[in-house]
């Protein structure tokens, strides 16, 4: 049988999953199903994302940064259960075969999926406008997943790392960097997010709910209060955790409102009563306490003790695109 | 918060996923993962499967005729290894809001998981060029898997249904119908494959190898010889299942051709030792022997005892548009 681009493509990945499988994977990629054996007294936490060239990230994004930036957001889900990766499957839609950018993909997916140990157990590979859409199972001990829904008032809320970088870095990718000093920093937490695995694990058990930052502060947090009953927040602005190099470049008050409704920091932001914050020690990611839930409903925003409002709210794909 | 186009889609698959949860769904769509009980002694089979616009299927296909050609083909895989299915994710590029498709399309999902049992347990919408993505999740008895490795020389080679009658819809829809008798026939085998779920479960612990007919006959056979050790294969022609449909419509010879070649026909072929043969009985779906196991390798082709050869072999997605 001649060697089509397609089996040439399957190569590349087939590679990948051999370097990242581990013993769960009963049968890997090359049948009709991956086998996989399960764990007891777990359950499987799921999640798929997509992204699509135009939409997601630009044309000519190089294939590293494109795999990193999937991985990153994939893995954040499951970081906000709590759970621990297992498998990855990879549905990849290209409009051609260009062996440069599938090695430079690859190679990149395979190094992620060693940092991550996480198996890449199948896929699908077909010719058509580039769209990858990767699901990441885990695993996370049964009826311990931290679920939106779970804040009550007086808890107080946390974030994870800083917040606002990722849109400064795609702020300047749009449209230029006055000032390219933090230029680097701001692109890499934009391409290369870090899910916060050892944090979401270290809150099974003490935080009361949990989601990764992917809409924007505002809009997640609002996720998490709707699916909590409908409680609200008291928010304090001057507690909003941002980088030294996000306000050198575009100063306190942008970098505050990308903070709040920025998006796609794959940070964690979670509920936790006040006595069991202490119980968080060794993070590998700094924690910062920027707000307390309440009963009365709606967020409500602080600087300095002084009720404020910003204008606009995390945003939508499909809103910020129609 | 305002209700964007975004949320508007996730209505509609929050209701198929309502309409298709099952026990084993501790936490559905809505989070950042779904929360997934597991089976004790069973693994977990997994397989994805994307369509793209214009690759997969013509531009202006009926939604629900995209929805059951996605799913069908989907869970074809589930079938090949015998197992049971259980939950299902969607990954959705939609180049825009089109209510009446979404209605369309996720209504013939939610029959379609009905159909199978099987629960819409999460997914990701994005707007780009119509591509879908769907991963299917089923279990099967540890160990007991059908895989394609496992044929030994003398087994029998079976084939469920018929075959060819996908190709005939497909070349159908693209130049037309001479005799238009048995157009609606034929162009349901295409839009719509049944997967042979009960089939493959029945032939565990009886079939020795299992694919599911995605690629052609040929092309699918030489997966499992290859995978087998390198066995080869006699086929006998004039057994091939073939429809009277399809071959009213397109003659003999062609029906012949496509029932060797044609894929997507998503029929199972098995090899089985000739002694287990009996114990398939009361199935749904016919089960024709078309050859045997040889230890020579290649695939050789007799009609009416005459060696012969057909001129090209299943087709590939990539060699075929590139």
């Amino acid at each position: 049988m001649a060697l089509g681009e397609f089996d040439l493509i399957k190569r590349f990945f087939a590679q990948v999953s051999e370097a990242s499988s581990d013993a769960s994977v009963a049968l890997g990629v090359g049948d009709d199903c991956a086998l996989l054996d399960l764990q007891q007294n777990q359950q499987l936490a799921v999640s798929i994302d997509t992204m699509v060239e135009g939409t997601h990230f630009l044309p000519g994004t190089p294939a590293d940064l494109i795999a990193s930036r999937l991985l990153g957001a994939a893995i954040s889900d499951l970081a906000a259960m709590g759970a621990t990766p297992a498998w990855l499957t990879l549905a990849l839609t290209l409009p051609g075969v260009d062996i440069e950018w599938l090695e430079a993909f690859s190679q990149r997916l395979a190094e992620l999926c060693r940092e991550h140990s996480i198996a890449l157990i199948g896929g699908d590979t077909t010719r058509g406008p580039l769209t990858l859409s990767a699901q990441v199972h885990g695993f996370v001990p049964t009826g311990q997943a931290l679920c939106r829904g779970g804040a009550t008032s007086g808890d107080l809320i946390c974030v994870s790392g800083s917040l606002g970088d990722s849109r400064g870095g795609l702020e300047g990718l749009l449209s230029g960097f006055e000032c390219e000093t933090h230029a680097e920093y701001l692109l890499d937490r934009f391409y290369s997010p870090q899910p916060r695995l050892i944090l979401g694990q270290s809150l099974i058990g003490k935080a009361s709910s949990c989601i990764d930052l992917s809409d924007g502060l505002l809009s997640d947090l609002a996720h998490i209060l709707m699916a909590s009953q409908g409680y609200g927040a008291r928010l304090q602005l001057e507690a909003l955790p941002i980088s030294e190099q996000l306000l050198a470049t575009f100063g306190e008050e942008q970098a505050r409102q990308w903070a709040l409704t920025g998006g796609e920091d794959f940070e964690l932001c979670f509920t936790i009563p006040a006595d069991k914050l202490p119980l968080l020690a060794d993070l590998p990611v700094a924690v910062s306490v920027i707000g307390k839930v309440t009963d009365e409903p709606g967020i409500q925003l602080f600087l300095r003790g002084e009720s404020c409002q910003i204008s606009g709210t995390g945003y939508d794909h499909f809103m910020q695109n129609s």
